[in-house]
């Protein structure tokens, strides 16, 4: 009988979370000794659909890695046993070590398509193994995160907590969803794994099956404020959701006898804009204008912006699906490329994918607070503007981090406090605006040059 | 300083990925001795976009969750931590086993919107603490396996490679993308670590900045092909696919010449129709028909469809991107129900979310060799027709398994089996077209007379 079995991907067996060519092309070079310093660039190469920037994240989960990444025995063992691999190779994997410098885009920080996120200079077969994990790290989180700084923009305020994990895909993603909404300005996560691995605040209502599991509705929310005095929130649409409110108002009232204070209600279902009216109204009558209206199922940021532009008046969204699977625009496209190697700075040139040569850094010109435009240079180049920033920062140092790592919260302050540098247009949810983002002179001149040598070795391959 | 964590979902920490609110639910459940015995549905309520059928994945995972499911100190602790729960409930869990029975439609089978999936008979408590899991892990396999059952249609037979890993979101997707991929009928993965945890063969070709690293592309091509001998694609369109080819050539007569067969070449941008003509016929008038076309960049169904109708000769796919994110549908709504309870069947009456009551089959009517269509029905009632069989299987008896689990080739084996029974209309990649699911007349009745119950009781509450 076969054992059924999870797959649990581990901090043990993630060396081989990586694409086989990655390990037949290190083999190659091993066998010619080919092995000196390269330098790789992760960047995305145009702006997916709907979106006008991005929101760096997944940096720590990419130095953790590349910090920690060793190959087991059973990785050895289980390479050995495609017959691929020369001996020589499968025995350098033994002591295998990441002894790279990397320059990154702090977590939180904005970025544009073209901008080097991820800079790895490392012996080339240690910067071509890593390729995989790093793409499938920073192209999830990235995504993730881009699509919940929108939600936050669309929610103008309001808490937005991720609902998302019943539809994410696999445990990873409902993990890396509750961090990447985090970072992006979401309150809190309803996956309680993610609350006790990042630390981030958990939030929680209740169900329909726990309304339908008392006899009646007014039995079930007792029961619930009773159990959890501090912390209820009742889901007021099993039934008939006018009709829930106002069972929602008795339980309220009996709970202001106790000394206590109902939380909230949910809205789960139906025309939101209306019933939210209808609920307020009805709470607000009551005199519970502290009973705080929480809305959910289905929401994007489309929906949070038109039902907030038709007054609902909702405090809290719980958003879920289209946040978590970035049902808009899934995946990210992040490309690890070669930018530099012993022979200098390198280009690729296969149709509509040119690359930009030798090691870079990105300024940005901040104007009144606001951002201006961003600058790619040559690393040894300055840009002339005055009030720049560089946007690279080394954070590891011969394999190891050599910068200080800032905690989730301190993440979120940065991406915060770059949404208020955004210029205002950028921020709109339906229409794409292009925010300018120039080459330095120097970066310029070198692309040119070298797109013009390749012309001639081609013309005369 | 903080220290770098990839924060990894393991055996011993699966227990807390989970919704706070099915905790919370289940501790009033415990304070209540609200534990009595309860069955819930895990089903699809409607069709996703572009889909005309679903392809059961994940359903290994589930067992293994259900039968290993154990709450840790570690996990308690945290709990503990967030101080709501009450001390009863948290001792409560030190000893939580799931005890419950579990009927499951086999991995690689067909099946439709409405028909349960999974069918969970358990403690109350037991019952909804798993909820999130199951969603989470059946979901997103589902949504992975009905996509690439798409693709494989339209690859008509050709091979197809799933190449998704740097675009899966995070690292347990990649390992379920390939899982639920080959479930489809792919033929291996690029995700290594797939292989060693699933035994799933695994593929790999080489990179444009392998090509890059050599002084010329011949260069490339010679180191390549004398290091992997037996197993060598040839990436041909770095600098220009015609001059690709034609390298690839010098390489694969150079190849003949010791005896051995260059195995194929790859295209990965421009205008693959023309290219492939192109590559084949230079391939073909040096006398190299064995060398095998393999495309990949942003491949889909539709795209597959519309290569092969202008007659591309191409013998692979690498399919990355858009089948590991489901792109044109990246969730799949399935949700999770209670249907019945000590009181007997139940049913749920949210705006537009009618469930259906009471413990379930799904009969399947087969007609020559081909599927006529589905009627679900109450556990107890037999359809009429003949030459039906029933999709859910028993497959967990008092929280263990009690079923011979089937490896991934026989659920390959089974699925490709299945869609030879598909009819033809349901295999369209651009036209939808529905299948016929019927309710058997006892669940008819059941359901139309619990809907009057319920108006009742909302009338009178």
């Amino acid at each position: 009988m076969v054992k059924p079995k999870f797959g649990f991907m581990t901090e043990k067996n993630m060396c081989l979370l990586t694409d086989l060519y990655e390990l037949t092309m290190a083999d190659s070079y091993f066998r010619r000794g080919k092995n000196e310093e390269t330098t790789f660039d992760l960047f995305v190469r145009s702006m997916p659909e709907h979106r006008n920037f991005l929101v760096c994240a997944g940096i720590e989960q990419i130095l953790f890695y590349l910090e920690n990444l060793r190959f087991t025995e059973q990785a050895i063992d289980y390479l050995k046993s495609l017959s691929i691999f020369s001996e020589g190779f499968l025995n350098f994997l033994k002591d295998f070590r990441f002894t790279g410098s990397v320059y990154a885009i702090p977590e939180g920080e904005i970025y544009f398509p073209r901008e080097p996120v991820v800079r790895i200079t490392a012996p080339r077969i240690e910067a071509q193994i890593v390729e995989t994990f790093l793409l499938n790290t920073f192209n999830f989180q990235s995504a993730i995160a881009s699509k919940a700084a929108r939600v936050i923009i669309a929610a103008q305020g309001r808490g937005v907590v991720d609902f998302s994990a019943r539809r994410d895909h696999g445990a990873d993603a409902a993990l890396k969803v509750a961090r990447a909404s985090f970072i992006a300005g979401c309150i809190g996560t309803s996956c309680t794994l993610a609350g006790m691995l990042y630390g981030i605040p958990v939030y929680g209502t209740m169900a329909h099956s726990y309304v339908m599991s008392f006899p009646t509705e007014l039995d079930a929310f007792r029961a619930f404020v009773e159990d959890f005095p501090n912390n209820s929130i009742l889901l007021i649409d099993t039934y008939d959701t006018i009709q829930g409110a106002r069972h929602a108002v008795i339980v309220a009232k009996e709970m202001e006898q106790k000394g206590r204070r109902l939380k909230g209600v949910r809205l789960d279902s139906g025309d939101i804009v209306k019933l939210s009216k209808q609920v307020r109204q009805i709470l607000d009558e009551a005199g519970l204008g502290y009973v705080k209206i929480f809305a959910s199922g289905d929401l994007n940021e489309y929906k949070i912006k038109a039902l907030l532009e038709q007054g609902a008046p909702i405090d809290f969204f719980g958003v879920g699906t289209e946040m978590g699977v970035s049902k808009d625009a899934p995946a990210l496209g992040g490309v690890y490329k070669l930018s530099e190697d012993d022979r200098g700075p390198r280009i690729k040139l296969s149709s509509g994918k040119v690359t930009l040569p030798g090691k870079k850094q990105v300024y940005r010109v901040v104007e009144n607070g606001r951002m201006k435009k961003d600058i790619i240079t040559l690393e040894t180049e300055k840009p002339e503007e005055k009030n720049v920033y560089p946007l690279l920062i080394k954070v590891m140092e011969k394999g190891k981090i050599c910068s200080e790592l800032p905690d989730l919260k301190a993440i979120r302050d940065r991406f915060l406090e770059r949404l208020n540098m955004l210029p205002d247009e950028l921020k709109a949810i339906t229409e794409e605006k292009e925010y300018p983002v120039e080459l330095g002179r120097e970066l310029s001149a070198l692309t040119e040059k070298l797109i013009q040598e390749y012309r001639r070795i081609e013309m005369s391959t």
